[in-house]
């Protein structure tokens, strides 16, 4: 009987632990998480955090249980893997009471996900300084407001968490100021669209402070935590660290694996790692992109899912191939839906493309259509081979599945006139004759030829 | 000097008239419309019947004097064309106080859109049957529910506009009753998906008479309309007939240009019809399809657009190709959003195909995110050669746009394989980790394989 043992019980763990024992009903499968979670909604957590009415393990997709009897998932929470033998095909570490576990495999996965990245400063590791990752992060800062009546907060960082995480301080009405040292709000997107994001925030009392570096965080007389940028200091009874995350790839470099793009670890097609016995999916690992072909790290929950399934379906005899990532994303800041795909301009020229750009301004709706709102679109496509290379859009509707068919064509490797041949949707409620995405590659073909 | 005649000045014959007159500003480019009308948004015209404060005048995107004065077209309106002597090229016919005219072309635009299909039978005529198509009949429709004190209506058929023209009604407190001879709404959908359509239209109070065989319409004694069904009459201040629509392709038949499916005009992918110095464009003239590479008509108000382009493009000397349409549409049913694109079972069967269909439940957000819908996707493949066919979505949220993703996959000859690999957008507000279209293609792959 073959055992696969899975190092982390999140998307990527879970996903192939469950296929797998579709796949194998006989098969041995054990799954070692640190924590006492698996398969929860992590990115649904600014949102539930904001709501006093709900708990946290609102979040959870499935319960342990279900994979322990119902799915005859050997899951051992609790358990932190600290060391790979790959030699002697073992995985060892310690367990829930602090005792030390070995466990042998025939395959291994590493689906060990992704952890904030915290500044080495002073004062980052105070009391009331919090980052969201883990669903146990989510219970922390949600209790941790609710314990210390916080009506200040300071975000450090801009990215997609600090802006969900700022709506959700904004949503129980505490008063929210945001720091990062680079001038420039999501400095990836276009000025006009990044403009218009901004423009939300502030509208919704965000206190924006780009372009002041950080050198520590105190405390107060009065017990408020401060947060130091040269001559300023933001003040709040917490601080939330959103600056980003990084793969968890410890395990993987102290067993010799081969790493990639941000120390990810190196998976091919079948998510093998450089050793043939172990996969790795999910956060910590990388992917190809395929707009460049080439690897990139963008840690995305549709990709774990379906990196799970993948190794699943490898360790099961099927043929896998996963094409890649194209980093579509969406994220809502309040109102406003901002979403993108593909690469940027600048990410196109480093790649060797020749690109060009165009940012256009459309409707969400047809002509003369009650509740027409603005929405903004920024394509860019390369001028040698007429390729669309990628898409940023904001809008307050029709923008966040909107970018799906920009993300298709990019699978395809669409030019950017064969994109604007598409026969898009359109009914006067939902949209414009030409599809946002259609004008502006329209506009984009002009600047191109 | 070249001179472009266009007869008919909607969406497709302004779009070309327009766009010629940039490329080449010394042509003459003459347009002959039959109506007052030019440039207006049609499909707007449900929404705003059913809004008193807005005038029909609003759906105009571009009056005729901006046509004239801004940009040089010699735009008559009020002048109907009968003949087309391809032999001596010119057009012919009369102006608006019946004076003839006689025009010669170098290049010919037929743009004459397509008409109402009304049942030659008893009472199909009277006063208060009417039909929605051109500006002039929504203003004869909004005046006669003004004038009349329209409080219930009966519908003839049961199609998009029937649909659109249901909720507007409702919207103004009037009663509807619907009806049609054959036993289904919207036929061509998948059951749970119509069926879906019909409880919107039911719980919003409309009285749905589908397989009741339609004779005729009389007036009765106290002034009402009378459908006659068989044994059932349906009584209504006003009768619309809303049963599909036919090409405009009279003067294309007289002049013995050869025709496509449902006798719209045939043209090539430059929009040319059999004679070289005639094109055609918009609701009259037929299109590839991208799916089946064979001949269809869908009259669509983006082909019509893109269609002008393309004819002013291919005159300019420039390089066209249309591919063609995938048949992508989308319209709301009171809170519902309903899209389609590409082939349904049946027409796949029709063409060749060897069909295999998916009917899926999923949400219009992530797990446990507040304000969840149920989201119902229908998704068809090829068993024989993996192609992704076509799709059906039914929701309250994230349908109208969503579809567009399977249409760009259309156009490009995508395997479900291939489509189910595609990276999607993904926010807990606004849908699941696995797009409802990826988790129709992955259950359509496993009954693929």
């Amino acid at each position: 009987m073959m055992r696969f043992v899975i190092v982390g019980g999140d998307a990527a763990g879970m996903s192939a632990a469950s296929r797998f024992r579709r796949h194998a009903s006989d098969s041995e499968v054990i799954v070692l998480e640190k924590s006492s979670d698996v398969s929860y909604s992590a990115c649904g957590m600014p949102y539930n955090i904001s709501d006093p009415a709900r708990e946290l393990d609102d979040l959870v997709v499935r319960p342990a249980r279900v994979f322990r009897e119902k799915q005859g998932i050997d899951l051992r929470t609790g358990h932190r893997v600290e060391q790979v033998d790959r030699e002697r095909k073992t995985v060892s570490g310690h367990g829930p009471d602090a005792e030390p576990f070995t466990f042998s495999y025939d395959k291994l996965l590493l689906a060990t996900g992704a952890a904030p990245v915290i500044p080495d400063m002073p004062g980052f590791d105070l009391d009331g300084v919090l980052a969201l990752k883990s669903l146990e992060d989510g219970r922390r800062i949600k209790n941790y407001i609710r314990s210390n009546h916080v009506t200040r907060a300071v975000i450090v960082g801009m990215g997609y968490i600090a802006l969900e995480m700022c709506e959700a301080f904004r949503t129980m009405d505490i008063d929210v100021a945001m720091v990062k040292p680079r001038p420039q709000l999501l400095p990836w997107m276009a000025p006009k669209l990044s403009g218009i994001v901004r423009e939300e925030l502030t509208n919704n009392g965000a206190i924006l402070y780009d372009g002041y570096p950080i050198t520590g965080i105190e405390k107060t007389r009065d017990g408020l935590l401060s947060v130091i940028c040269g001559e300023t200091r933001l003040e709040g009874h917490m601080v939330l660290v959103a600056i980003g995350v990084k793969p968890n790839s410890g395990l993987a470099v102290e067993s010799g694996l081969v790493l990639g793009p941000q120390n990810a670890i190196a998976v091919d097609r079948q998510m093998l790692t450089s050793d043939e016995d172990i996969y790795a999916a999910g956060d910590c690992a990388d992917a190809f992109h395929v707009v460049t072909g080439e690897k990139t790290w963008i840690p995305l929950a549709l990709r774990a899912n379906r990196a799970g399934w993948a190794v699943a379906d490898h360790l099961a005899g099927r043929q896998v191939r996963l094409e890649g990532v194209a980093g579509t994303a969406v994220f809502k800041v309040f109102g406003l839906q901002v979403a993108r795909t593909g690469l940027t301009v600048d990410e196109a020229a480093d790649h060797g493309f020749d690109p060009v750009d165009v940012t256009i301004e459309t409707r969400s709706r047809a002509h003369a259509h009650p509740g027409n709102t603005t929405i903004h679109v920024h394509m860019v496509g390369d001028r040698k081979s007429g390729r669309l290379l990628g898409a940023q859009m904001v809008g307050y509707e029709g923008v966040a599945h909107r970018i799906n068919a920009v993300s298709v064509a990019l699978h395809q490797k669409m030019s950017v006139a064969s994109y604007s041949q598409c026969d898009l949707a359109y009914a006067p409620p939902f949209g414009p004759v030409w599809d946002p995405t259609l004008t502006a590659a329209n506009q984009l073909l002009k600047k191109m030829s």
